[in-house]
């Protein structure tokens, strides 16, 4: 097999995450989604809550103002910096699939990393963000978009790309083939790679 | 199988045109990319240079002057429509690989018609475009983007979508996983397709 590490980026609500477990247990590899939240709190001293707050946050210019008077970096680039290292040592120790947190840009140099986007049509994530997730609030189509613009702002800040611009991944799948179809392709494309 | 018809845009020198024809010997499929334009101008009545020259060129506003004064479309906007007519028929006629021609949004509403956009870096396209195409010229970066520039300005005149834009496919996939590796990954996701 080629690929020893599946990155994969995904729009809010179109099923990356289950795609990306899948593939995981297809390949009898582990699945880092969440779990990279606890290893960057371990790695570098912070609070689970703090790193699951800041790392969906591109600093603001105030804190960059602070950063000029106190010589010091903003938490959220301290804690992308120590998400980068963690990022690294699992494509060090060897396989996995790591969902999310700009994985493609940190690993983008190593031959042996798939870049994958998943994304889907806006109603098919209102009914999984309503209907699989559970999540209730009054407007969907807002929620879902507020949410994609978290993860693009943070991408297009740390890495200088553009999320979910094509230049970035090997492969870009509509969910609506089939949450099992996307998984069983990745996973062929994967066993078969040389 | 559920998809009879696949529609592929690409960019220029990035494999698609051959990805598409192996995926059609695969599924004993017919192969549509040339072969539009002798359909076209026989069901228009054009010929075959006039359709390869006006197929990738939008009309320009002084044509439209003239079409104000004459009360009659642009040659390029008869084509298109007449194209247009072609791919529906081959569509209705049975199953088919179709290559360009705007064939994803000419058939956006038929649930059977799998859409894919192939995509390469920028040296692996010129390498392509020199070594297997065999084609000269001075500039290679600058001649490919003119050819993308083309069939961009092409597709977002007809369809006003964006040429690229992953919201108008099922797959991106980027040719570096390798053309059979792409190929064989279409053809099972189509065979096994419900």
């Amino acid at each position: 097999m080629k690929y020893s590490i599946i990155a994969i980026g995904r729009q809010f609500a179109s099923g990356g995450r289950i795609i990306g477990q899948n593939i995981a247990k297809n390949l009898g590899m582990d699945f880092y989604d969440k779990e990279i939240i606890a290893l960057t709190a371990k790695e570098g001293g912070f609070s689970e809550e703090m790193v699951a707050k800041m790392e969906k946050k591109k600093p603001s210019s105030l804190e960059y103002s602070f950063y000029g008077y106190q010589q010091e970096l903003p938490m959220s680039d301290k804690i992308f910096m120590t998400q980068f290292k963690v990022i690294q040592q699992i494509s060090d120790k060897g396989n996995g699939v790591i969902v999310g947190r700009c994985a493609d840009y940190v690993l983008r140099n190593n031959p042996r990393v798939l870049k994958i986007f998943i994304y889907a049509p806006m109603e098919e994530r209102v009914w999984r963000c309503r209907d699989v997730y559970g999540i209730e609030c009054k407007n969907y189509e807002s929620f879902i978009k507020k949410e994609d613009q978290k993860r693009a702002s943070y991408y297009n800040y740390f890495t200088h790309m553009t999320w979910g611009g094509f230049s970035n991944y090997h492969l870009m799948i509509n969910s609506t083939i089939g949450i099992d179809a996307a998984t069983d392709m990745v996973t062929d494309l994967i066993k078969t790679s040389e």
